[in-house]
């Protein structure tokens, strides 16, 4: 029996530890995927969140896309892996967060999430919310973007506000100081507002 | 002496066919990677070359970088892999075209360029160019874009009609498509130009 606690102990602090502090010890792969359809900003989105994690927040981050030829207007989708080590395969496999812009996007990626994974949705596209063992988070992003600031073309900074959030991945500096640096100089106070609306609206999900 | 025939006139032939059709007949990964120092829009470049081999080329495509908590500031790269399957790996290991920006950049990535690959470096900033058995284009990329265009900013666009002249991997329309939905409205006129610059200053290449 002495082994036995010595074998199992370990694993079970391990994970009490990852459950209560997800987030602020991460000593694993934590993998995101941003989709929606073209246009809506989910490369860029990909792009800020692996800028906040590694540049502005000390790890390791990776971020790629696929395409085929049937990219053209459907479902598209970027991914960012997480790691307090090198990031040696960029494709997520087991993810721990995603964001579906999109019905067909819900659909199509969907099914990757992990048991205990957050799915956040736009519930202006998603009526269909999938279940699963993960926590699904609906809010209507996009028509937020459009009545707090008059601009749709910054749900997807709202969505990073908001998956920053849940999360808790990143600091909500380091994802700032990433936003800021992406987006053209005459939009940066706008962004800025996007981001705190997805602060704000994220903290009514208990998660 | 029948059966060695056998075994080696068509690995003899395949070699020849990859040598006079290379970007006609692909079938097999094609790995590219941009290097640069942040800021010079090599994501961006990754991100259109990508699009335009998959969303206009009718290929497959996988597009990534990586990042470190020294990636601010530092040299930087962003990769994409052509292929006609899906990309499995969307990591370079074995690189077939490269472009360096920066001497930085060239020193740390030019190491993975496969032998007869190209590597096409700004010879604004790269003086010491390696040595290798691959082929180097040595061109002016930043100061032509600043005396031709009035620019730097679109050097990354010249070096992508370049890249694109030189390897064929994808075709002008599909590189000028991909440019061409990418950036702002208000500068497609700009990338334009930049883009049939590479093309032609890349003519005087023999590769």
């Amino acid at each position: 029996m002495r082994f036995s606690t010595f074998y199992y102990l370990p694993s079970t602090v391990c994970c009490l530890l990852s459950t209560s502090l997800r987030g602020v010890i991460m000593s694993r792969r934590y993998e995101m995927r941003f989709s929606g359809s073209g246009g809506q900003g989910m490369i860029l989105a990909g792009i800020i969140m692996a800028e906040a994690a590694s540049i502005y927040g000390g790890k390791n981050a990776a971020q790629s896309q696929s395409y085929g030829p049937e990219s053209r207007g459907g479902a598209s989708k970027s991914e960012v892996i997480i790691s307090d080590e090198e990031v040696d395969y960029p494709k997520a496999t087991s993810i721990d967060a995603m964001l579906a812009m999109t019905q067909e996007a819900c659909n199509k990626y969907c099914k990757d999430i992990k048991q205990g994974g957050i799915l956040l949705v736009d519930s202006d596209e998603v009526k269909d919310v999938p279940s699963g063992n993960f926590k699904v988070c609906s809010f209507p992003i996009t028509s937020i973007a459009r009545d707090e600031l008059g601009k749709t073309i910054v749900a997807n900074i709202i969505a990073l506000g908001m998956i920053t959030e849940l999360t808790k991945i990143v600091s909500h500096e380091a994802i700032e100081k990433a936003v800021l640096a992406r987006v053209p100089a005459a939009f940066l106070d706008l962004n800025k507002k996007a981001l705190q609306i997805g602060f704000e609206k994220a903290k009514a999900f208990k998660v």
